[in-house]
Order: C-alpha cells, then structure tokens, then sequence
C-alpha cells in the first residue's frame, strides 16, 4: 500500500501536472504519481498524442477505465476512476494539491483518504536541474534578443516638432505596434508571448498595463517580455526601462536609484540568505531614497511590489521573494526585478533572472543596463 | 443579510472572474458579488490599474483590509479578508464554483457557511449579449482572415521533382513556419494565438497535434487557429482542412464525409434541440458511412471527440456538445466541428461557430470549404 499524489487539471494551466508528463493539454484530465511512476487518464481526444508525446510512464484511456467499473454505485465520473485507480495500484492514500478543486474534494474525502501537502507541490520544482536551466537559459536569451529588437527600434524612432510622439518608419510608434514587433519576434524564434508590456510615461506607474497608444520622447519606456518555449514550456522574463531623448534629474535619480538597488540585490544572492531579507533590504533602500511605498488620492505609488517571483515551467512560482520566508538554495532560479511607480513620471522596472549556486549567483541572461537613447 | 458569489482565482485563467470585472491579472485575487454589485481585493501591485480599468463596482486594496482585521484570530490571510468581507457586506452565506481551491475551502468551511453552485457558475456565461455576439464574431473574422492567409499560402507553395514537401518562397514550408505567420498575422491585428494546429498527413490523426516538420503535398493539412482578442478577451475558433495537390478517393470520401456531417449538424441547430442529440447524430452518421470510434492497435481512430464546445470569454466553456444532455436556447454560441482521425490517412475537421437565433442560428463567420488547392 502506498501513497499517490493527484492531480485534477489542464496541463495548460498547471505546470506540476506538465512537469509530471511533459504533456500540454486544454482540458482537464487525472494524473496520479506512486514513487518514480507517474499515470495518466485522458480521452480519446488526446489519447494517440498522449502515448506517443508524453513521458507518462502509463497513458490509460478515460472510457476503457469507465467500462471497468461500472459497478461502482457512484455518480461522479472522475470519482469512478479515481476508486479504480486506487484499487489496481494499491493506493493507501492520495495526496493532492491546496488548488484541487474543491468540489470534487469534498466528493472524494467520503470515498478515500485524501490529505493536502501544500509543501510538496509548491516546491517540488524548485531546484531546477541542468538541462532545466539550460531551457530557462535559452527562453532568457530569447528575451533579451527581443529586447534587443525593441530597443533597436526605439533607439531609431525620432520626433518631428510638432508632437512629442515616437515616429519609427513614418509612421507613429505606439505600444501596440511595438508590442506587436516583440512578440512576433518571439514567435519567429519559437516562443510565445502574452501580456508583453510596453507601456510609456504615465502608464507605467502601473507594474501590469501592458500600455495603449503613442510612446513619447523624454519618457520611461517599460519593456516587459516574458516568452515560453514551445518545444520545452519554460519561460524567460525581463524588464528594461528606456529612454528616448533627454532625461531629467528626477528620472535620471530614479533610474540609478533602482538599478543600484537591483545590482545591491544580486549581488545579496547566496545560499542560505532569506528572501524576506532581499524585500526587506530594498524597502529600506527605497524608503532611505525617499521612495518608499506610499498612498496619493487613495492609489499606492513608490515600491509597490514584491522584489522577485520564480521562474520555469510557470510564469510566477516558487519561491516568491517578497515578505514570506524563504531560504534560497542552489539551483532555486527567480527574477530579481526591483521597481518604482509614480503617478507623475510613470515607472522603472529592471528584471534579470538569476540562478543560486553552491557559492553565489548565476545571471541566467545578461543585456546591457543602459537606458537614454 | 445576503449571499454572496465568491472567487479567489487569477482572472487570466478564470473567465468567470474576467467577466465580472474584465480586469486581467496574472496572480489570484479575491472577488465577491452580490446581486449586481462586484467587489475585488487586490494587493497594491494591481491596486491602481484595477481601480482605472477594471468594471468593479468597488475595489479594495488586500492591505489595508489585512489591517483592518489584525484582531481575527485566523492564521490564512485569504481567509482573513473573507471574514472581513462577510462582516461588512452582512454576507449570510458565500457561494463558490466547482473548482474553488480546495485547501482554502476545507479552512473557510469551518468559519462561514459556504455552499457549492455548480450550475451557476458553469451557465452564468452561456447566453451572450449583442455585444458579447459582437466581440466573438470580430473574433471569429479574425480568425477567418488568418486562416484565408495561410491559404494563400499553401496555395502558391509547390512541390519540387525530387521531395514531396511543398516549398514557399524557395524555403521548405513546414508547420513552424505556416504557424508563426497565421499567429504574427494575427498579433499585428490584435490577437493572441496559442496552439495554433498546423498538423499534416499521420500528424493530423491526434486532433491537438500541433504540427511539426515540412508539409506535405497531397496531403490533409489540418489549420485550426484560436485567438483571443486583445482588448474585450473573446476567442474565435475556426478549423479548416486543406490538401494541396490531388486527392486520392478515400481522402475524397473522409473529406466529404465531415463536411456532409458538419452541415447536417448546423442545419439541425435551433432553441430546444438537444445537444446530445446532436452527439448521437453525428456518431450514427459517421457509424452508417463506415467511420465510427474504434480500436486500431490500442490507440482510438475514426470519431474520436464531441461535436463542438461553447466560446466565449473561455475557449472550451458551456455548453460542451457531447454526450451530456444541454437543451439549447437563443444566444447560446458554440463550435460545430466534427472531425474523423485515422493513423494511415491523418486527420480531417472542419470547425465554425454559431449562435443559437429564436428560430435557428447564425452562423458568426464565414469562409470557403473549397479544400484542395
């Protein structure tokens, strides 16, 4: 008799069931994992793709296990085959995620033990392996190649002398069109993109807008790319905040206060250092620099975030590095991105994705930091 | 007192919460509604854009109500609030979806009564506004432009003396390349594409088989491509199979086949129809001609998922056209799209979308069935 983690859900969405078979799918489907064996269940939609694609050690087809337990004088489906599976494996006890869904628990605990381990799920990716850092390595240099892009148009983009706008070819440069060179760039190369931010001045005061309309000259430019591969599912992430035209002493105060504050960061990164350290030292930094988490007309500006999130086959996972304790250890890979938000001037955001090793840190991309074009 | 709907999920991934304040964020925050009025607590990182751009009725900053409640004698901080929310709203009971984190559900059971509404949640989506109607058939043209693209494409493409792939401007054509153009295609027009199937000959026998390698000619090429709209979150859907070159009789027959199918179902499409109805339909039909489900070395061939899937602000949402018995009403929207698979041959699926009218239905785009180029 033995325990079996469980997973109900898309692999699409869930990253510890992709992780378990390497295997993409919209819909939900079961996955149990015994030991070193992992079992799908899936229909006859995915069934074919299933055998032949994924890693699962075994592909069972949800209609053949229906068949079998027919006699099972239970309503719910997923219930019946989960009952199967615990009978032909064996299973003492299951063991699920704290996102299970909740209904299908609450059918379950009546019919099987079934306990959470919220520890076991949310960290079981957290010390990457060689040949994930190599993907997490390929997906940042895919970024940065994209920023790189961007920043080649931006740096070609010029005004006229009647409006403040970016023109890029003749024709106006706005955060969609930009966006849109980005992300297809991405495409070309083998990644895809969502919610890449390209947004300009006052925008930026907002970590998440993607940005909408004209970039202007004279304004921070934050440029947000964060791809996954298709072939492996791992993403890469990074944040650069450019300039086009001349800076004025706030921005310029600005800029160097979170780039010294991001370099102040990495340079903390070891193993056995805590991450609520990391936040705490950049709230102290910023507060020292006058620009501390604040609230104007009932909206926070200042840093207003947490310092990093990590990265690999989900966008935002474990460890997260804001308030909650957490004590880094090799092989954990996570964004360093510090940033400051002001209503006025917009925003400074700097991401670079660092890997801890037995002594230190690994920069897993590394771009230029300079920002005026 | 009163109830109140409640979800705690991240509204990129749940469409449910996106339709209550058509504000996207990647990491989960709490949502409530009560009668027509929506409330969302978010952390200070989506505090401003949410308050800016969000349709909620009101907006709370996770913060300052952590503050407000530092008395509770309750460790979980989600739950915290919760226990805030029910005091200040004078909630008598909340009211959760299926696939509500189950850990956060086990904790709150103990604390406030809370109650499954499956039905509620699951149905809340299903009949869509004129204006809802509108964004998916924007959608949906998108969709079709795309798809009309990569005809072209295929079209000019030739085969040379030597290879049967097709070329395409000197280069192989294969399902990278034709799939980076649909989906740059559709990012330049305001859409995000995600797996986007290019799958030809054997490949197209798994339905969400993306593709790989050079195309083929004389070949089914199958070209199903699914973008959600930037701005209002809807999603087209639209499949089409090709063959560029001559087609053999038994592809002519599979061709024919699906088609004839196709428009039987649509043509069957009216308020009070039944959707499994629909199912039994196209499993009879495609039984008769000598397609049905079956077996070929353990891996399922011929009509091997459900006819069609609701679309809207989910890509696979209510009602599911399948073996579950929905009884259809006006304004439901949903793909009809039959598909026959087999290993030697690949795949052929023809997909559109329709409404469902007072009288029948309306289809929400159009585009040829012509299909060897």
């Amino acid at each position: 008799m033995t325990e079996a983690y469980l997973i109900y859900a898309s692999s699409d969405r869930e990253p510890n069931l992709f992780y378990w078979g390497h295997f993409r799918a919209p819909d939900p489907f079961l996955a149990l994992k015994i030991n070193e064996k992992t079992i799908a269940v899936v229909s006859t939609l995915e069934h074919g793709r299933c055998k032949k694609d994924s890693t699962f050690s075994e592909v069972l087809l949800w209609s053949d296990v229906l068949q079998a337990v027919t006699d099972q004088p239970v309503v719910d489906n997923v219930c019946k085959i989960i009952l199967y599976l615990q009978k032909e494996y064996e299973i003492s006890s299951f063991v699920i995620p704290d996102d299970f869904p909740a209904h299908l628990y609450e059918t379950l605990k009546k019919l099987v033990p079934i306990k959470f381990d919220t520890v076991y799920f949310q960290t079981q990716r957290q010390f990457k392996s060689k040949s994930e850092v190599e993907q997490i390595k390929a997906a940042c240099q895919l970024t940065s190649q994209a920023i790189l892009y961007a920043r080649a148009i931006l740096k070609k983009s010029c005004t006229d002398a009647i409006q403040p706008f970016l023109y890029y070819r003749g024709k106006i440069l706005t955060s969609e069109r930009l966006r849109s060179a980005i992300e297809c760039y991405c495409l070309k190369k083998g990644g895809h993109c969502t919610g890449t931010i390209v947004s300009c001045s006052k925008q930026a005061a907002d970590p998440h807008c993607e940005g909408t309309g004209p970039l202007y000259a004279n304004e921070f430019v934050v440029i947000d790319v964060f791809p996954r591969l298709n072939q492996s599912g791992y993403y890469g992430d990074m944040t650069r905040t450019f300039l086009k035209g001349v800076a004025s002493m706030r921005q310029k105060q600005l800029f160097s206060c979170v780039r010294t504050c991001q370099k102040e960061l990495i340079r903390r990164i070891r193993p056995g250092v805590n991450t609520k350290d990391l936040m705490q030292f950049a709230q102290n930094y910023f507060e020292q620099s006058g620009f501390g988490l604040r609230k104007t007309k009932g909206v926070c500006e200042g840093f207003i975030h947490s310092v990093g999130h990590g990265l690999g086959l989900g966008l935002h996972e474990y460890p997260s590095v804001g308030t909650n304790s957490v004590v880094l250890e090799p092989n954990m890979v996570f964004t360093v991105e510090p940033g400051l938000y002001f209503h006025d001037l917009g925003g400074v955001r700097i991401e670079d994705v660092v890997q801890v090793t037995s002594t230190g840190y690994q920069l897993l991309s590394r771009f230029p930091y300079q920002w005026i074009l």
